[in-house]
This record gives C-alpha cells, structure tokens and sequence, in this order.
C-alpha cells in the first residue's frame, strides 16, 4: 500500500505523481473503513482528500503553517502527518482528536472547533512571521459555510490590506452542513455556473474599457441585475477587498491546485484560492445523504445504515415535532436556526411552516439580534443554537434580547457534555454566562414531557427564556411528575428528609439512581427537580431547610457562575443555615470521548456523587 | 424658530422646503449649544443632520421603523419625535438618554449601543411586517465604521434573499470614532473619488458587453488591479450579494436624499442607499478633532475646547504610556485594538510601534482570535477591549485564546460602571463572563501604579490573562503600597480584626473610606487588596479567618457570577466558616448617569457599604 509509506509530514512528496490517484483512493477506503467503526465527520474529510494531498505537496510541515476551519475536515491531514494509528482511538475518551490539537503533533500549529475562525487566526501567524522575521507559509482552509460567519469578513476586510504573502483556500463545497444561503452562496454560485466564460467576458470588458471613445452608448443602465454583473469576472466580491482571487479550481484534481497553490506562494498579498470540492465525494451514500455523513454515527458501509439504529428519541426530536405543533397553535411563533436545520431539529418545521423558518448561515450573532427584531416587531421567535455555538452570541442575547425584556427563546441543544467531539463542543459554560444576565429566566428539563411543557411556558412568558438541554436519548423515566410549570419554581419529585438532592435538568435521572443508591444504603433522601437555573426557587429551599441537614445540588456545567454556587448565594441572602455540596463539573475543560466515560472522569457519574454525599454527610453528623 | 413648530414627529412635514437650510442650521445650533453643557456624541450627529431630516421627512413615523445603528447619532432624532425638553437632562441619572430607548418614545423601536446590530434588528422588522402583514417600512441606518463588524456582513448575506423591501442607509463619515481600517474601507473610499465617472464607466462595460464580437481583443488581463475594478460600477460589493446599491448621495443635502429615499422605497428588495456625510459638519473644532468630539466632555463652543480640562491622569492614560514602554522593553510585544486607538490610549504605541500596533475595525470577534494567532505565532499581544464590547467575543477568549492557553493579554477599559453612556456600556458583566472560563488569570488594580505593574505582570505570565480598570481618573492613593504581584495572592493593606474588607480593583478606595466610616465608629477593620478575581487568594481568606467575624467582598461587578459568589463557594470548599458578605451590584441593568451617583443607587457607594456592614455585622454578635 502507498499510505505504508507515508510515515510522517512531508513523505508523500516522495509518492510519485502518476500514484496519486491511487493514494487518495487508499486515503479514501481508509477513511470509510475507519469512520464506519468509529463514527466522525465523514463528507467533509471525503470532500478534502485531493486538496490535503496538494497542500502537503506544495508546502512543508511544521514549518508552513495550515490552519483548518472548523477543523472536522482534518482527518487526512492527521493521516499524512503520521497519526495513522491514532484513528483506530479516534474520537475515544484519552485517544486520537476529531480536531486538530496542538498537542497531538508538531503540524496542528492552531486548535479549532468552532466556525469561521481560521482567517482571524491565519492573519495572526502572518504578522507573527513577519515581525520576527519567518519565511513560512501561512495557509488557511475555510469552507463556503463557514465564510457565511462575521468574523470571516472582519478578517477578510483585514487581510485586504496585506502587501504580503497570505493564502486562503476557499473549500467550496457548495454545501456546508446543510443548505448554504444568502448572498455569498448565490455569488458563489455565479462563480461556479460560469466557468469557462470568464476569461473570454472579463476580456471584453477589459479591452473595451481601454479603447477611447467606447462609452456613452448605453447610460441609465446602472441597476442591472447582479447576476449578470457577477460574470464580468469571478472573485470580484474578493478583488473589491484588496485580496487576490485564484481560480475556481478542480478540488478533486490534485495536480490543478498544487498548481494554484504555487501560484498562490508567489503573490506578496492575501490570496484567495477557490477550490470546488464535493462533500462525501466517492462514497455514494455520503454524497447523496451530505446531512446524514456530516457527523456520522458507526455505520454499515455497504447500505450506508447505521450500525446501531437509534429506537428511542432524543431530545432533538422532542423539540422538532412541538415546534410543528407550536408553529400550527400560534401564528407568530417562528424558528432560527444557525446552519443546523438537522442537527437542531427544525427541518420538520421548515416543512410544516416555511414562512416562519430562518435559516441565517453560521451566523449566531446575526441569528439572535435578527430574533430580536422578530421579536420588537410583534414575533415570537425561537432560536435553536448548540450550547457551545451559543457562546458567540453572548453580547447579542444581552444587549440585544435582555436589555429589553424582548420574548425570545433560546433553544439550547447540546447543553452539558457532549462526547467525541470534545473540548470545543461541550456545553458546560452556558448556565454560567446566562445566568448572571438580567431578566433572562434559564430552564431545563427532566425529561423528554418536560422539554415539551418548557418549550409551551416558554412562550407564555413574554420575555427572554432559554431552554438547555443535553445531547443524545431523550430521558422517559418520570412520566407520572408533570407539575405544571410556574415561573422560577422547581418541583418536588420524592419529599423524605435529611439529605436533599436538587438535581437541573439531565442530572434529575442522575439525581435518581443517586436516591436510589442513598436509599439502599439507608439513608432517607429528598429528590427535587429544579427547573430553573434562574430565578432559583427560594421557597423550596426554605422548605427544604426544615427537614434536611444537607441540600446538594447537581448540574451539568462548570462550578463557577454555575447553578451550585448562585443557590449557595441564595442561601446566604435568605439567611437559611443548611449545609449546601454543589456537584458540578470542575473549572476545566473536557476533553473528547465517550459521554459516559467523560461523566465518571469529571465526578457527575451517580456513584461519584453518592460517595461524595455520603462523605459530606458523615462529616456533617460528626461535628 | 422653526424648531418651535416641532412638537412631535412628522411636524416636520409642515415645514416648507426652502425652509429646511434654515431648520438644519437650527438643529446643528441646538445640538452645539446642548452638548457643550451636557457633553454627548456630538460629531456623529452633527453629520446626520440633513439625513436624519430627510429620513423623518420620506417616512411615517411611528409606523415606519428606523434603526439607528450605534444610536449615538440619533439626537436630531429625538429632536423630530417631540423630546426637546429631554436636551436638558440629557445622559444625567433618570434624563434622556444618549441612545435610542424604545421607553422614550414610540419612535425608537429598538434599543441600540453597541456596533453592527440594526442590520440584524431591521432584518428581523422586515420578516416581521410581511408575516403579520404589516405595510410599513423598515429602516436601518449603519455607518461606514459599523460596517466593518463581521454581524453586519452577516445580515448582509440573509438580506441578499429578501423580495420585500428594506432599505439600509450606509451613512459613511469617510471615518468611524477612528481611521477607518482595511478592504471595505479602502472600496467605499474607491466609488466615492469616482463619482460622476461612475455612469460613463458602467454604460462604457454594459454597452460592450452587450456587442458581439467585442471580445477576444485583451485576453490574459485576469488579475488587474482591484482599484481599476472598482470604477466598474459602485456598490458591485453589494450588488454581488443580490442587494441593491444607489448613490453615493450627498448626505447634507436634504432633497438628494429624500429623493433617493423615495426611490429606495420602490424597490421590491433589500437596498443600501450610500450616503456621504461629514462628521462635525458645520462646527470647525468637531470637523477639525473627531475623535475629541467623537463623545465630548462639556466644552466651550467658541474654543471647542474642555470647559474642565482633566488635571489627574485617568487610567487610559496610563495604559497609554506603559504600552509604550513594555514595547520598547521586549519586541514581541504588540497591541490590537478594535477602532480604538483614541479611547483605549494604543494611539500612543501606534506612534511608537507601528508595525506592532493593529486596528482591525470594529471586529471585536476578530480582534481576539487574530490575538490569539499572533501569540501561537510567538508573539506577547495586548487586546485592548472596553469590558461591555468584550462581551462580542466571549467564545473568541474561551475558544480560542484559552482552551490553547495562549498567552493573550486583555486590556479591559471601561470596567464597572460608565456613566452617562447607560446600559448598553457598563462593564458591570466581566467578572462573571470571565471568571468561569478555565485557565483565565482575572486582575484589577487598585491604583495607577498598580495597573502598570499589572500589566507586565501578565505579560510575564505566558498563559491567558485578563486586567479590568474602571473609566476615570486614575486613584493616586496607596502609593506606598506596593507589594510585588504572585499569581493568585491578594495584597494586605490595613491589618486589624473583626471586620476585613476585600476589595477588588476600583473599589479599593471605595474600601478605604469604608474602612474609615467604620473606625470613626469604633469598629476595627482590616482592608485587603483582592487584586485577583481567579484565581482567588484561599491562603488569605484562611488567615482572615483566624481573626475576623466578619469578611466582606466589595467588587463593580454584578453578584452573579462575580468575586463574591466565587469567594462563598471558596470558603465552603476550603472549610472555612467565617461569615461572608458579598457587596456587588444587584443583577439588574445600571442605567445612565453621573457614576457617582449610579453607584449610590446600586449600592455600592461608601456610605451604604458601611450601614450594610454594620448591619451584617451587628446580626452576626447577637446570634
């Protein structure tokens, strides 16, 4: 096999041309067979294997440096740089990242994760380079979805100004995770339908403009249509910036972009290199179901099924089918969605009510001040974002949504410890940066009746409301407790004495088997429901004071700002003496890796938890 | 006067049109004469006079919807909508505000501070009006500064689809609060030095490209200068997003406006009627000096200068000058700031360091990510932020500074409360936003020397550090307290019993003179300098313990989230008893007003502290 000789960065250079094709097949089936074990993003790195090859052709690692957006298209990358073993660990708590890590080799030179981010740090390594003096490379890989995020245009806007050399790969893959939109979308679009004609229209164009007296013919025709502007030359949009275009270019023809990207290396300016890829490319299922591969679950490679086909719901399909039903009660309940109409749930609604459904890019904050327009202007707007994505529209949900009471509804998915994709994905901060937001009321759900019940109250309230809730099966236990909602009251589930765990959202089922555990050891144990994360319910805790020597509270985010220590401060305020254990995920990030395996490794597991109790509640007898 | 004849809005129909130079000139008196005695924006409304007129002029207000980016431009506004009175308290505690306020009236229909929203905001108005069928207008006004925030391109990209109107006024002042930065600067500036050529261009391109045979003839010119193609036609960036582009039109003329207001308001889509404006117009010193008159301390209008000319250095200032120093110091050292270079003092470093000095635009997002390529490039970067714009890049500081541990440092201005900007700019936020993010090292000095010894402080830290100082005059006091910094330590300042005071930052002095009330009445008190908000000192709070009843945390910070709850969940988690009172402000918003007199009605002024204590205290002996 060719990839057996590819020991570390740079030994593909030794793989003759003519093999290329069959490496990037060997890439390929290796690929497919590894993902379909371990689960991963498989369109993406299928979409990339040609383009990675030209990179590590035409550049030379460690010392270049190439900063991959989002980074789930890495896996060739990983693979080229000596990291084969790694993927038989991918993804795994303690094994190979989905990502690029800094830690895991010499070539990941930037962590990413989140959207748009590659130019913004791109633009950093340059200016480094330059002001100690470097002679590397500096290469960022953004996709045509990521480009729809603000900060790929603040950066844009910045490089425009550089007088030297800056490569950006445009991966254009006419698709991000799902439908790409808006204007850059539709420009690109022109780009790609036109290619071919361009040389030939810019011409013209050119020469006429260059001969005297060729004007004056056809005035008043300013407002033409933009798509046909759009022909005079491709990157325009780009060249109107400052910032060179290249191409477009055949991403599956390897030798075509090393060509480009050596074109790219001469230019002393920021270049954009346009390289149009398919995502999923030679794997049938994935390029024909792009939504499905996105994030791919182990599956069976010749059906494309999955391995293990999901029987019970998750919380994402809760919130998909009441946002239909929500939709159809009330005409003026909308949805948002960031990029993600599958990964939230909201395809059913874009279905059922596309009026009422936004798709806005992966643009979280646009996405949470348009809700506020939707919102001042009489909506009632739905915003479903991850947790973790959330964090870049927390000025938006302050300044724009809270400052003035608009009825917004933040539809956190996500919420808590994610898994494999690790540190850059978990949702453990958003109770801590929304809870300390004025008039922002956060709530979360015990199980999959309540998500549905939250979701209604939600609505009702009239003001800022956030929803979080975690990833994966939707919890089914609990299905006799259904309070009705009220604002800032939690629920008592199991009223006994002496120790009393108030468990938010995911950690009500933890908080369960907790009791259990308790109980059998003979310990007599109160399990409440929280609710809300704010306001927090003082009544219950004054009530839980009478009878309990100690109250603990178990949430699903970091300790600080956290659910745990604002009870604490509540206490205090409301002068009730009772001791308080806060169980919470330590401040510290978590890495990738199994959900459960990651609970147990940062203590929120229900027999850490017990072990912890019961210790608290030993000392607590003893003094 | 003819301002007598305005009551209210859409008064200003009644004016004739040859009246309008005159009312202009009336409103500019107005406005100068005003903000000379109660400070205020006053560049930025001075340019949007004649616009503004224009605007109340084409539209019907209430029912038609406009959206003041920023907001700091929106006094003429208020001055058309039947708030002249509002003149007099303008920005004082329980007065007008500087910005929209939909409390004030029915024509603000959506509160605005910070940069790059009314894109978003009018986007969400427009989807609004068509689902309720509503036939309003909407319209959102943003300067060319605002522009370069990565939210506006963002909702550009959404508004490329609409088939509804909505019209974006680009009000390009040729500069935002500074020099404006990179390619769309650079392109705005491009189709302004052509106008007039613009129609003969375009008719030139549109009539030869409609020849046959007109090709052909200059081939291979592909990669022209960008600068040649922007004389193409104007507004092609705009155009290529599938908005549609009208002007540029002088934007002190009232009916070259109103005029393309009324063809802008034909349009079946989303359109940007560029509008060129002066900053100051009509008062040299504002023309002469925007950023002095960008947001003006009261000033005499026949000087334009100062009426209270600063005498003590405030803590920009001294930022200012150790920048400068510690970028002499060590050639690593450089400094971004996001359209800041007045306001957060890097103006000086500029000067000093050019090549190591960047002004991104407003691009707070960008600004930090681009920071954090810069140190994983090997660089020392100091962001320089206002704590309430930092809010824009919470995730860039927690995604990508931190989970890298890259050694970022964040300058954070404007921390605690402002003043007379209100709402949308108290950095009351920080700490808590802050504090939960693993791995970020949170200071506050507690005087001028302080801050300066801070900052090289973190700079020798080599990992994430954040320093917060307030707006103001920087405290002079404690000058013979200076005790070397250690990560994580508080300082000793007054060593007594029974009461201890730990003061963060700014409310040091605060601190002081409670610690004063408290001797005047007999009480022994001891004064510690927090200096760290994370980590926070446990040894000291241990070595309170042992002789204080009473430990009181004093912070400008809201409670949630902040110093105080963290130190109550510390005290708990270190064993240690002692009673704990948290003085913060109370998780509300802080409206507008002199600071001194905000604090005192949150609460945390001197005097109200010491009753607080002297109430916690005396509780505390009879149990």
């Amino acid at each position: 096999m060719l990839l057996d000789l590819i020991e570390k960065e740079n030994d593909i250079k030794k793989i003759p041309e003519e093999d290329w094709p069959r490496l990037s097949e060997e890439i390929r089936q290796f690929l497919i067979e590894k993902i379909s074990v371990s689960g991963g993003h498989l369109g993406s790195n299928l979409g990339t294997v040609e383009l990675t090859m030209a990179l590590h052709l035409a550049f030379d690692l460690p010392k270049d440096k190439i900063i991959w957006d989002v980074g789930h298209q890495s896996y060739t990358h990983k693979l080229l740089t000596g990291r084969r073993e790694g993927f038989d660990s991918l993804r795994k708590y303690g094994g190979m990242a989905g990502f690029p890590k800094t830690k895991e080799s010499d070539c990941d030179c930037f962590n990413t994760g989140h959207s748009s981010t590659s130019l913004s740090a791109g633009l950093g390594f340059v200016k480094a380079r330059d002001i100690t003096g470097g002679d590397n490379f500096v290469v960022s890989v953004i996709g045509d979805g990521s480009l729809t995020g603000g900060m790929a245009y603040e950066a844009l806007n910045n490089a425009g100004k550089l007088v030297t050399n800056y490569i950006m790969i445009l991966n254009d893959n006419e698709m991000s995770i799902s439908e790409n939109v808006g204007g850059v979308s539709k420009y690109l679009n022109s780009i790609r339908s036109n290619v071919g004609y361009q040389d030939f229209k810019y011409a013209i164009y050119k020469g006429l403009m260059n001969m005297p007296g060729g004007g004056g013919m056809v005035k008043g025709l300013r407002r033409a249509k933009s798509s046909f502007k759009n022909l005079v030359v491709p990157g325009m949009f780009f060249e109107d910036m400052g910032i060179t275009y290249l191409g477009p270019v055949d991403g599956h023809n390897v030798r075509e972009v090393v060509n480009a990207l050596y074109d790219a290396k001469r230019m002393k300016k920021a270049v954009i290199v346009h390289v149009v890829t398919k995502k999923g490319k030679g794997y049938l299922p994935a390029e024909n179901h792009p939504a499905r591969f996105h994030g791919a679950e182990p599956f069976d490679i010749e059906s494309g099924l999955p391995s293990h086909p999901r029987i019970k719901a998750n919380y994402t399909d809760i919130f998909s089918t009441v946002m239909v039903k929500l939709g159809e009660r009330d005409e003026r309940v909308c949805a948002i969605t960031a990029a993600m109409p599958d990964g939230t749930g909201l395809k059913r609604f874009k279905n059922a009510h596309p009026d009422r459904f936004f798709d806005v890019g992966i643009a979280e904050e646009h996405a949470v001040t348009f809700a506020a327009g939707l919102a001042a202007g009489g909506l009632k707007p739905v915003v479903a974002i991850y947790s973790s994505f959330l964090q870049r529209a927390y000025d938006q949900i302050l300044h724009d949504v809270c400052l003035q009471n608009l009825p917004v509804v933040f539809a956190i998915d996500r919420a808590g410890i994610v898994g494999s994709d690790g540190e850059t994905h978990q949702g453990i901060f958003d109770i801590s940066f929304l809870s300390s937001i004025p008039g922002l009321t956060v709530m979360a759900p015990k199980n999959k009746w309540e998500l549905s019940d939250m979701l209604k109250f939600a609505l009702s309230l009239n003001a800022p409301v956030a929803v979080r809730y975690p990833r994966g099966e939707a919890y089914d236990g609990l299905e006799d407790k259904r309070e009705p909602l009220e604002l800032g009251r939690s629920e008592m589930l199991f009223k006994e004495s002496d120790i009393a765990v108030i468990a938010l959202g995911s950690m009500v089922k933890t908080g369960e088997r907790v009791r259990e555990n308790l109980k059998a050891r003979g310990y007599s144990c109160t399990l409440v429901n929280a609710r809300f994360a704010n306001p927090i319910d003082g009544d219950m805790l004054r009530e839980l004071s009478r009878d309990h020597k100690l109250l603990v509270t178990l949430e699903e985010n970091v300790k600080s700002g956290g659910f745990g220590e604002r009870t604490r401060q509540l206490l205090y305020d409301e002068g009730i003496g009772t001791e308080l254990l806060c169980i919470s995920i330590p401040d510290e990030f978590v890495e990738h890796g199994n959900p459960e395996v990651l609970k147990k490794a940062v203590g929120i597991d229900a027999d850490t938890i017990t072990e912890k109790i019961l210790k608290a509640y030993g000392s607590l007898l003893k003094t």
